[in-house]
């Protein structure tokens, strides 16, 4: 279920085989986490990210900033939730958090930044958005 | 080689496997990349991330800052590089770069914040900085 | 949902990092859709692989034999379903099929022989069985 | 450098988020190390996995048998080692093993089958095997 401010969550358990040494999950398998939650997403919506690189259109990530708040462990379950905004003229950012149910214990905060390309030049995120739905919804977010 | 200005650098080939449907590098590997580097410089100062675990010390990531310059592809060497930097009281920054090999175009800049803990509590990280020959490095370059 | 013949099943569905450049998911990411399936089958026993582990038993695959019938792609549902023989004294055989949904594409057919250790010496696999309500079932399929 | 019998040989290090809960490789991993020993074998022979695979021919692992003889861990480096022989008229079996160095501990026993595809469909390993220099070598292990 979708929390309030957020417009898509996806559900996971931990896979024990995402766990490293010190018996809690690999930082970067967070980032796993976080991509399937948006490519879930694009699902949702109708629109397949590996359709999309079929037509010449990729999604490209081009930053990540992640806080890691507090580990998940072997048997966890969570939630990862997301809402997205516009930067600039070409940026969209997916903002996302990562919650361990049910305590709502707060793992993990990130803001990863994306632009469209099409046939490697990047191009307006606008055609995405109306694909997705999400025109209003990055126009009211924006930041310049 | 390390390069001017880093204190360690670690050599890399592209594994197939790490290349996704664009055929590029997927993000969450190159955190790989990073962390694995960092165990490296650890090991060449003689410092074993597992033994330190095995002790009760635990360096824990709290924070990545990733930006993803231009993409790896199979058959891509690349080198990663780092140097550290101390913040406050408790908090180191790895500042790390991958370059393409042999021509050095910049594919990734990176910094990751992390704290050391005993037994699950975070305590200074002048201990760990001493075991690597750095207490001078990450004063000098101490952020407040 | 668990099939016929089958103790255990699980469901999933693939996520685009497990996708490599052909498109298909990397052949390593199976074992660990198996694994996890039967881990996800010893909770549901009551049994956790990371307790176990804390306690010094340890479940060590020895041996994998996988067949792979059809690819798995993104977007792609299926269930990875499970039974359990034993074999001679020591060895446990989990024989698991990947099957994809809806259609039930035969995708994976897999044998994961493993023995039960404590304190990193083979036992038998007795206790772990009696734990995991299998002392018959596993009695019943022995092959010597 | 190749032992007798085998006909290349690829050095790794184990990273440690390769390591799980139970402080050795998970079983998985095993295999992103055989399969990039095989795609490093091609590349020392001329031939690309991406590069045939844009051409819209497809190396497909069919079948993998391992043995798990004894665990790496962190820390640890090994080699991978193979030799290739024909089976029938359509397979190819890569025989690869993994030993640590630098004490020669045998680690992983491998078998690997494959086949070569053309825009999907089935086509005798021949001309691969030629581009390998390989046509000798498949034809003298050849099985029926």
């Amino acid at each position: 279920m979708t929390e309030p401010g957020y417009i898509f969550s996806e559900d996971f358990s931990v896979r024990d085989y995402e766990c490293d040494i010190q018996g809690i999950v690999n930082n970067a398998n967070y980032q796993h986490y976080l991509e399937h939650a948006r490519h879930e997403f694009l699902i949702s919506r109708g629109v397949s990210f590996a359709r999309l690189h079929e037509e010449g259109t990729d999604l490209i990530v081009t930053r990540v900033e992640i806080d890691y708040k507090y580990p998940l462990r072997s048997g966890d379950k969570f939630v990862v939730s997301l809402h997205i905004r516009r930067q600039g003229n070409v940026r969209l950012v997916f903002v996302q958090d990562i919650f361990r149910k049910p305590d709502r214990k707060h793992i993990v905060h990130a803001e990863v930044t994306g632009i469209v390309t099409k046939k490697g030049k990047p191009v307006s995120p606008v055609h995405v958005a109306e694909k997705l739905g999400l025109e209003q919804e990055i126009n009211r977010n924006r930041l310049k």
